[in-house]
C-alpha cells in the first residue's frame, strides 16, 4: 500500500471546503461544481480538484459533487467523524477565550478539562467545565482517553507543560506559546503564532511596492 | 521587471526563520548554515535554501549566513522594518486576549485602538489603550494612517465591521470570526480559524491508521 505525502496546505483547504459544503447543505443545495467550491472559498477550480484527487474520486464528470456526500467524506478524511476530547493548559485570557470558543464544538472538539497552576484560578467556570489544578492533568487525560492538548501558558512554562502532556499520553499538541517545543517524533505538534498571520499581511501589503 | 508568485507557506516559514535568527543573534551566534536553520525550525535544509532563493542571494557558499544580516533582510522582506499601527474591533474575550498579546509588540505591531459597540465596554483599559465606541473607528484610522485591522466580533457582525474597516481606509484584515468575508480585491484578508489548526492535528493522528 502506498502512502502519499499530503501537503499541509491541502489539509487546511479541505477544512475550509468542508465549511463551505456545510453552509451549502444548510441552504439546501444538492450539487456543486469544483468551480462553485473554488469561488466560495477563493481558490482556483484546478486547486480544488487537485486537493480532492489526493483522496480518490469524488464527483461525477459533467454533474459535479453531491454536497452532503462530499461533506461527509471530507469530515471523515479530516478525522471529524467522531468527537475529540481536548485538554487545555493555561487558564489566562487566551486560554479562557479558547475554552469558550464556539467554533470548536461544531467540529467535534470538546474541551473537557482546563488546567492551571494558579490556585486563584481553581474552580472558575469556563463553558461548563471548571479550572482544575495541573496535578489532575494525568488522571483526566487517562480516564477520558484524551489525545489532543492545547498549550496557552507563558513561554517560560511551555516546555515543561509539553513534557507533562506527552508523559500523560497526549499524541497531538496545539501550541499557542511563542516558543519552539521539543516533543518525541511520534507526537504531532502545531504552533499558532498570531504574529505570523500579521506578517503574511504586511508581506502582501509590501508586494505592491517591491519587485523581486 | 518580473514579479514572482511567492507561496504563502514560504512567507510563513520566513517569519519562523526570523524568530530563529533573532534567538541565535541573542545568543551571540554570528554565522549559521541552512542546516542549522532547518534543524532549529523543523524543515529540510533544501526548503530553507529554496525559500530564501525567492528573494535573492544571501549566504556565502561554504561559510553560511551572517545571522544579523539575514535577520534584518528577512524583516525587511516581511515589511517589519517599521512599526505598524493596528486597530482591533470586538473587545470580547478573544479581542482582549489579542490586545494584551505580547508577541505583537516585538514584531512591530502596535494595537492603537480597540473598538466595540457595547457601551459597557467603553473606557475599559486594555494594555495601555482603552476600549472606544465603534463610532470613533474612522477618525482613529485616518488620523494614524492605520492600514491593518483585526476583527474579533461574532460572525453575525463581521461583514458589517469589514465593510466599515475598508471604508475607513484599512488595506489588510486579520479575521478571527468564523465567517467568510467579502472585501474589495485590493484589500488583503487572512482568516484565522482555530478549528482548522485542530483539524490538521486530527488528520495527522488519523494518518497512521489510514492508507490512501
Amino acid at each position: 500500500m502506498k502512502t502519499l505525502k499530503i501537503p499541509e496546505a491541502t489539509v487546511m483547504r479541505l477544512s475550509v471546503y468542508s465549511r463551505f459544503l456545510e453552509q451549502a447543505e444548510h441552504h439546501g443545495i444538492v450539487t456543486v461544481s469544483s468551480g462553485d467550491i473554488a469561488e466560495g472559498v477563493g481558490v482556483s477550480p484546478a486547486q480544488v480538484r487537485k486537493d480532492l484527487a489526493y483522496f480518490g474520486e469524488f464527483g461525477t464528470r459533467g454533474v459535479g459533487y453531491n454536497v452532503s456526500d462530499l461533506y461527509q467524506q471530507i469530515r471523515r478524511i479530516l478525522g471529524l467523524n467522531r468527537e475529540w476530547p481536548v485538554v487545555l493548559v493555561g487558564a489566562g485570557k487566551l486560554g479562557s477565550a479558547l475554552a469558550r470558543y464556539q467554533g470548536f464544538l461544531g467540529r467535534g472538539f470538546r474541551i473537557i478539562g482546563v488546567f492551571d497552576n494558579d490556585p486563584g484560578q481553581f474552580g472558575r467556570k469556563l463553558n461548563g467545565s471548571e479550572v482544575l489544578p495541573i496535578s489532575q492533568l494525568e488522571e483526566v487525560v487517562q480516564k477520558n482517553g484524551v489525545e489532543i492538548g492545547i498549550i496557552t501558558v507563558p513561554a517560560a512554562a511551555a516546555q515543561e507543560v509539553a513534557d507533562r502532556l506527552v508523559n500523560a499520553g497526549i499524541k497531538a499538541i496545539l501550541n499557542f506559546s511563542p516558543r519552539v517545543l521539543n516533543v518525541p517524533g511520534q507526537v504531532v505538534i502545531r504552533n499558532v503564532d498570531f504574529s505570523v498571520n500579521l506578517e503574511v499581511l504586511t508581506f502582501n501589503l509590501g508586494l505592491t511596492n517591491k519587485h523581486f
